[in-house]
């Protein structure tokens, strides 16, 4: 590291101004050279910062790519109708087009697939995830708290399973999914497809 | 083309068990090599069979890497023990740990990650994925017909879901549920989530 590297670091550190100029940075490296084009080196040349610097915040490229793609995707708030099935309907239209209508999508593919042959990427992907699956079930909570969700129920795997079926359309090309296709899948979670009165659903429903 | 390939091709063309001998030199490359290692070329020397006759049943590496994925995987059949609740629990189960306890979750997981850039591993992908929600959906149908679900419910719609589930494991390394969170994750697919009598839930449950 050179005298200027170490003073732009330790300037790094002490200004949080400068994790946003790294992310923008990043953000334009990925906009440019497309992600097979995208390293912690073009980074740190662009925001002119070291990679220590860098590498302090994230500890890895599928890192640094998972705070660029969850700052495009800000945009894509939690929905708070009032109705659990329009919260979860909602949420997921959203997610499926921004995917399908900005770079996001194609980022977080890249991202999915590095994580299957580096264990940097699997580490930030499985986190990542997990932290999801918890801002997911707030949707949920806020449902139980509204008496709509039974107590029973618990958030974080309904989560799962919702962005277990965002994920598998955005692996699987089909982002398109009508209005219609969603609801279903959402009213599966919400009524159950068991009917009342027989043996498996006999312990929840009346 | 040379005269012997040639022959070969034609005599692969003829012979059903040329494409069993292909599977099964694919299969071995894929133990030996890796997936890093795998190209039709190895598979071809492998099998003494002609490039050509190969990629005239396998378009691509995808498509010859899912066809040995699958001949792994028969051992996992779909259970049929009368409740759909066992069906489901039993079949994701199975899936986990033969993911998690042979080669076939690591060779999944390349073939997904090879879909994420490549054209042809894609359609390959969403193919293989579109005929399995068939094939689990069959557990939903006959749980139709024995009157456990009821009928305005789409099978397909259910077996994305649980496809879903079981990816979004395989992807982000969680093939290590227990017992409970599996069935719960199949619980909120079997009984929903909405209290009965709420809004939401009022059209479908009584």
């Amino acid at each position: 590291m050179t005298e200027d590297e170490a003073r732009r670091s330790i300037g790094a550190r002490r200004n949080p101004k400068s994790a946003e100029a790294i992310l923008e940075a990043a953000e334009s490296v990925l906009m440019e050279e497309g992600h097979r084009g995208f390293s912690i080196e073009a980074v740190a040349r662009r925001a002119r910062a070291g990679k220590p610097t860098i590498y302090r915040w994230w500890p890895s490229k599928a890192a640094l790519l998972l705070d660029v793609y969850q700052r495009q995707k800000r945009d894509v708030v939690y929905p708070d109708t009032g109705s659990v099935e329009e919260d979860i309907v909602r949420f997921l239209k959203r997610l499926l087009s921004h995917w399908r209508d900005t770079p996001s999508g194609s980022i977080f593919r890249s991202i999915i697939a590095e994580a299957q042959s580096d264990e940097k990427a699997a580490e930030a992907l499985a986190g990542y995830a997990r932290d999801r699956r918890v801002q997911t079930g707030g949707m949920i909570a806020r449902a139980q708290r509204r008496g709509e969700v039974g107590s029973e129920v618990d958030p974080l795997v309904v989560a799962d399973l919702i962005s277990a079926y965002a994920w598998s359309h955005l692996l699987t090309g089909r982002l398109d999914e009508t209005d219609e296709a969603v609801r279903a899948a959402a009213r599966v979670m919400l009524c159950g497809i068991v009917k009342t009165g027989s043996q498996s659903s006999a312990e929840t429903l009346p």
